[in-house]
């Protein structure tokens, strides 16, 4: 993971073999992304403050967990100190590191994170708990002003899965597995967790749960607050172990205060996950509808019918023009079959090409299911005017679902700030949701005097509401070359609050499913009232005291 | 509702027109049915202590909701202390009223409920809030040596559907509706929410939430825990108000912490809940396994299956004894069915009739649906050894599901003491497990030289489990006649206890959806570890510091 950027340092993203793409950003964002790239920020040009820790804690973390498993290089330091949202991206190339962790520490077991627990109890340390630092609400962080030592505890060595129980269709994971090795050690016994967030290639089973995170398999698999029956968590009251049960009614759910908790209890050590047996079909199929609302209606039929796909997904009309953007320079094959697309859907199906709007919706199990779905959503798209494009979007869809983060990274080099905000409502509410959205959004963008963009997507579809997923874009009034970040990050501060605020103007949530950190926690009192804040707040206090565990994340 | 027992006094349960259920009962628990029943206790028999209302109180009280609202009598304060489990009906038959509430507030709105909280508040009194009083944990008992006095706070005037959002499928719900008034109101509009405990009929909205309650539609409809999607509640720290969202990540779930708080945070006023369209169809088939493990493994094949049954129950040998027991005189006809079901069963399909297993599977929607599913799941159950019995007895057990508590206070005043224990684990653990629950049970009845019966059925399938519902039955030694009611209750602690026990030894949970009340939680810990239950006691402590809300239930 590169500690100034998304991702992985051999991947990169180039808007060259995509010839409409920088037309488009130009036009929409009035953004050059043929100038040359600012280069990653330099580990020397950090001012990086020397750490706070002590020979009596380096002795006692060396002797938990093993001296190789004990650092504290400006490296470490820096790269477990944030999360990656655009605020802690531009804050490093700002060269304002903030309050780093004094050291990292590598447990390889439970028994290491209790005796790295007891380590820091013993010194009054501040323990901060870290899986893949992907998150992008500042979940991570310590705060400021924060005089006691702060010791990191990445659970990254704790990457088993320990056991899989074919009967009960359970898994026993250790909770510092990432994405892929988990996924890769489950495929070997012929079983899936279903669990695909956008983070995946980086993040943590851990942190999926102390953030509440979502998959965009989520409508078949659900939430990993569904996928996680039981949790075990080194706790400042001791380690707390729930039992793998399908239900219970054991007063309050301890495993739902877990869920979500940031760290704030605890350091998640393991957890018990629903598997399912990988499917025998798989298909994404691609479709346009005439109109967001149509799309968005489609999709809350979908729900409420009694097909099960695994994903439904609808871009708006700005979503679904970048997109095309975003489209290889074609073929000549390719170019007619777009062309006749175009005809098609222009003539025959009287669609607005600018009002269209692209829709993904996933198919799995066994043939006779899927043939089955496929009919009855294709029955359910075309009475809202919508029209199958099949395979060929969804395949590239399906392909290239983890890369976006690195956009956002290339149109940062490139002077642009990107990001994202995603919220959750009742079905009712969205299409007025989305209006206000777009509404505070455009007031911002004009009180800066950009020219920024907004788009969005529905996903992750329930019962009774969806998740709208919002990504915007600008370029600050003033540019953003060196020195001139935290301008930037004021102007971004603008875009951002005026869409969580919105979110919570509207009846909506801070966050469907990117937690709140500090980044959001300002509207948590709005959003769960002032009494939910207190309950939440009666629980850490009452379970850590001295708020040594991730203080300042959630509530302040 | 009775306040000696379960139910409406004008319904009765007989087993007159049941011939093969006296001598049944007689071989089994040795009990004589057709002896005379023991009159109902007498409310003129219960030494009542006075009531510790005291002037100011009430006259706040009476501000609060009204003088017609605000009643101390004797029948109220007995009716209102109490659930229905049998140690609370053996207490009152032994004349022990208990702690009784010294005063029962009918409050009309959330606004009331308000104002009840803030007179008690003002008086430091404690607040115990009621539902229907249908509970079998000890949810709603003061404790004996509360000094403070007690007000029982019945939202049952609060019986409305506020509000149905048809396009998010969601009903703004009053707590204090009662199942069948709720239902009736869906109805008319088309909906129904799918929960259906066994206490459908009296207990409430708002109880089903303080208890985590499961219905027995579970499988299609979820728990409580699902349906419930916003909760309102008037708390110690302010009216708490969650966003009816269909997810969110908004740190530990406050609405997971109502749920299952059985009254220690506050009371609930009202919730939003999930609905659904009516199905075009339902039917509930009934099927016979040779084994229980047959049994088991097709229910577990059809939880991992495409279909989407919304009932999946098997009963053990001994349950499937008990219902077959329970049939009406038959007609010629039915003798003749009856007849040829038994040779097919036992000369065709090579089925042992003692050991054979009575299950039900419920389908609904449309008419494809049902058929699709009636197919794919009778071809799981043929792999398993099963055979389809019609829907027969599926309709009359639709009919009479109800029913069951009736019995259970029909055998008491009979001098029986029959009881229900339920818990969930996962599918690989539900063989073992009722082995060793059967054998706890059994070991217990030995114990006290009784002549014990224990049954049990599976239902509430998931992905990962299921729940086991135990219900045994047994004439305590020295009888059950007046004077008798302390040692039977001793009695029953050692089988009951036996039986808990075998639950958390065994890796499962104390209670699928009955809850902690002061009856389960000596095995808190056990379940959730004790740094679970520390947690949830410093959640009630940050909360409610004065423990002024239900003290006692859940942590003691």
């Amino acid at each position: 993971m590169k500690w100034w950027g998304w991702g992985d340092p051999d991947v990169s993203f180039t808007h060259r073999d995509k010839p409409k793409l920088a037309p488009f950003v130009r036009e929409n964002v009035d953004l050059d992304l043929d100038r040359d790239a600012a280069p990653p920020p330099t580990l020397d040009a950090l001012d990086v403050p020397a750490s706070k820790l002590g020979k009596e804690l380096l002795d006692a973390l060396r002797s938990a967990v093993g001296p190789d498993h004990v650092r504290w290089d400006r490296r470490e330091r820096v790269l477990h100190a944030y999360g990656k949202s655009i605020r802690d991206l531009l804050r490093l190339r700002a060269g304002d590191p903030g309050r780093l962790p004094d050291v990292v520490v590598y447990p390889g077991s439970e028994h290491e994170v209790t005796a790295v627990l007891e380590a820091a109890a013993a010194e009054g340390a501040v323990v901060v708990p870290f899986g893949g630092g992907t998150n992008i609400s500042g979940s991570l962080e310590p705060p400021r002003a924060e005089s006691r030592p702060v010791v990191s505890v990445d659970v990254g060595r704790m990457d088993r899965v320990r056991s899989i129980d074919s009967d009960s269709r359970l898994a026993v994971v250790e909770a510092g597995v990432r994405g892929p090795a988990l996924e890769a050690q489950l495929a070997q016994q012929g079983w899936t967790m279903g669990h695909f967030p956008d983070s995946f290639t980086h993040s943590t089973l851990g942190g999926w749960i102390a953030t509440r995170s979502s998959g965009m398999q989520s409508d078949r698999y659900g939430d990993i607050s569904a996928i996680t029956r039981a949790v075990r968590v080194a706790t400042p009251v001791g380690t707390l172990v729930t039992r793998a049960v399908p239900a219970t009614s054991t007063g309050p759910s301890v495993r739902e205060m877990v869920l979500g908790s940031e760290g704030r209890l605890g350091v998640i050590t393991e957890a018990t996950v629903q598997v399912h047996r990988i499917p025998e079909q798989r298909v994404i199929l691609g479709y346009f509808f005439p109109t967001w609302d149509a799309g968005l209606a489609a999709m809350s039929a979908i729900a409420a019918s009694e097909t099960t796909p695994f994903l439904t997904r609808v871009s708006d009309a700005h979503e679904t023009q970048f997109s095309l953007a975003t489209a290889k320079a074609p073929t000549v094959g390719s170019r007619l079959q777009s062309f006749a697309l175009k005809q098609f859907l222009r003539h025959v199906k009287k669609v607005h090409l600018e009002e269209a709007c692209l829709s993904f919706i996933g198919f799995e199990g066994s043939p006779a299911r899927v043939k089955a779905d496929r009919r009855a959503v294709g029955r359910l798209v075309a009475k809202h005017g919508g029209v199958c494009v099949g395979t060929g979007p969804g395949t590239l869809y399906d392909q290239k679902k983890f890369d976006t983060p690195y956009i956002r990274d290339y149109l940062l080099e490139r002077g642009g700030l990107a990001d994202v905000s995603e919220t959750a409502t009742g079905w009712s509410n969205l299409s007025h949701l989305y209006g206000a959205v777009l509404e505070a959004a455009r007031k911002a963008f004009a009180e800066l005097g950009v020219k920024g963009w907004i788009m969005c997507h529905l996903s992750h579809s329930y019962h009774s509401g969806a998740c709208l997923y919002f990504t915007f874009a600008f370029k600050p009034a003033g540019g953003l070359d060196a020195g001139r970040y935290d301008a930037a990050l004021a102007q971004y501060d603008v875009v951002k609050r005026a869409i969580q605020q919105a979110f919570v103007d509207h009846g909506a949530t801070l966050s469907h499913h990117h937690a709140v950190g500090v980044e959001h926690s300002r509207w948590l009192a709005e959003d769960i009232s002032p009494a939910g804040e207190a309950m939440v707040r009666a629980l850490f206090d009452g379970v850590d005291p001295d708020h040594r565990f991730n203080p300042g994340k959630i509530v302040p």
